[in-house]
């Protein structure tokens, strides 16, 4: 039998103890279970981020408890959440803020919700910003150890659960207006879902007209070249061979690549 | 019966192989350790930080070896020591300069404490520069496979361990002087401690006057204002709802507050 | 019988969901392996300074299957690799672009090498830029679980991997020209072998001629001072009592220091 694992995803960073305690706690009350960093530079409460970044990890990841945390309204109103998914033993736990839903479609979609809040396994603590180890772990771990969500918390619908929408492309005219929705730290953008196609993608950006080749390897170009692929995560992008599309192009999620149909 | 824990503090950071170096000297020696990283990203040899850091985790962390390597004077008069804790089954390991203390009266306080800057199972090198790999990790794997600590080193005073005064709060008449101790990820300022009360915190900054609430959550006040409030550490702290107090405030560790009494 | 191992060490940064993509591959096919991460943190596509870090890192590890992944050329013409080493039980994985080779003279030298391109163990993907999940983590997690390399690609001569010259001292009259190999985190400058000898360094630097004391720790100096001496990894560096050589002299990696003989 392996160990249980728990993957756990973060905006905690790494100058501070948070992931560290968090590992403590899971550590302390399941010690069997083996714990998978996924990453903890989300920025700093970008829940799209998370989101995404969750959701490109999760299908590579064994079955388990997965833990995330991005969570700027942490002690204010939003819910605490597990949610188990269609995809057998697979159960993430969180903020009910969108940062969960976009992973847990893509292991098949919400099976069951419950709301953790209340949970009997939570720490007392006098303090309310520190969810990740005082709720968020120790439910993790509860899961990780063989308990039952239900024994956890109550169940919720999952229409309930806070919806997260990620930026669309959509079309003016002969343009498809495509959103920047994230960049790694390549600084490769990736953009929002549009069938790429093949040949050549014909951009307009700050007034210029530019023709990126679609190609399948960044060297498929030369070096200090732009170029459009589908990436890692599946996903429409714009890169350059050996060097930052970002820089080069100074956009950031959230902005407006002109692409011409 | 669980693997023994080795929890792991140090100021390498995560640009080179430091880290990966220590770890690979304690799976070697120990293979059975499971190495709980608690931060590598402590600001570049502080002491305080790192003390700070190491105290509030501990705490959190299973019985186990909890090694801590914030080490400017490394090769050079300061001691290499061991400690073992009043709570059962925690030693500490690091060197003597305070950055381990504060963390052990955290458990308990310091029940014995060792020299083992001689240490049987250091490793023979020519370079002084890296007692992390060379002495640290070789004595954290030990104690971690059951050597005892006067196997590895020679007892020592407690009352020999070198402190590490933390800044204190202080009185200037109808003022309270309180120092900001830590500047945490997020931008959040944790203060030295003092009784913050209920209701607001009246602060002068910079000639201003400012009224700040003391809350429970950040979410209790509006996205963009700032606030005070009793942090994961149990400290008081300020903080801006989504944004950082530290850049909104201009503020950093060691920079006095001045709070109305 | 411990846990078969695997250390990682790639420049895939802490931003993205990357490294940890990579960790649940491996664990998802070979729940067993216990993962030692040397460091993501190597600057983006710099093969010079993964090669140095992996080769400082790769004798202080357990035997096992090491994965290194700093590839700027992913999904173009370059090899993919799997290298047996002099030294038993270690095998690297990574692209043949010279980031494996001088790590596996440090363990005695490459015995065997592989072809693994055609690896019937990588993923089915339409995308080609992320082999350190579709391939190299494929191929070191059945390497972890026991299968031959030879299972796992064909056979290639030692003689045809990709060379990857580091930079070396060189005379000029009674000056020597030594390179800046390597700047660690703590601004410490790691130059290119040279016999240090003892006493002073003279230096020229700028125009001004400077001497450095020979030492063996950063102490034997006065804080702020600049020292020489033989650091961690054995090669010769300049270095500056409690604070950053790199940033007090100006120099990265490339730069040339005037060593007078």
């Amino acid at each position: 039998v392996s160990a249980p694992v728990v993957t756990f995803l973060s905006d905690y960073g790494y100058r501070d103890e948070f992931v560290g305690v968090c590992h403590g706690v899971i550590a302390s009350r399941c010690p069997a279970a083996r714990i998978i960093d996924i990453t903890h530079g989300i920025a700093l409460g970008d829940i799209h981020s998370g989101a995404l970044a969750l959701r490109a990890a999760l299908p590579h990841m064994p079955a388990g408890v997965h833990l995330a945390v991005v969570d700027p309204g942490v002690g204010g109103k939003r819910r605490a959440i597990a949610l188990s998914t269609a995809t057998e033993g697979h159960t993430l736990v969180g903020p009910d803020n969108g940062l969960l839903v976009h992973a847990a479609e893509a292991l098949g979609g919400v099976r069951d919700a419950y709301d953790i809040a209340g949970s009997p396994v939570a720490s007392r603590t006098t303090t309310t910003t520190f969810d990740g180890r005082d709720l968020f772990a120790p439910v993790a771990a509860a899961l990780a150890s063989g308990t039952a969500p239900g024994e956890l918390g109550k169940a919720i619908a999952a229409s309930s659960l806070v919806a997260l929408e990620l930026p669309a492309a959509r079309r003016d005219g002969a343009i498809l207006l495509v959103p920047v929705i994230s960049v790694d730290g390549y600084g490769n953008l990736e953009l929002a879902a549009f069938e790429l196609g093949t040949g050549v993608l014909t951009l307009e950006l700050g007034g210029h007209v530019r023709d990126v080749q679609i190609v399948r390897a960044f060297s498929d170009v030369p070096p200090g070249e732009l170029l459009a692929h589908v990436d890692s995560r599946g996903a429409p992008a714009i890169a350059e061979n050996g060097g930052s599309a970002a820089a080069r192009l100074g956009l950031a999620p959230g902005d407006l690549i002109r692409v011409r149909l």
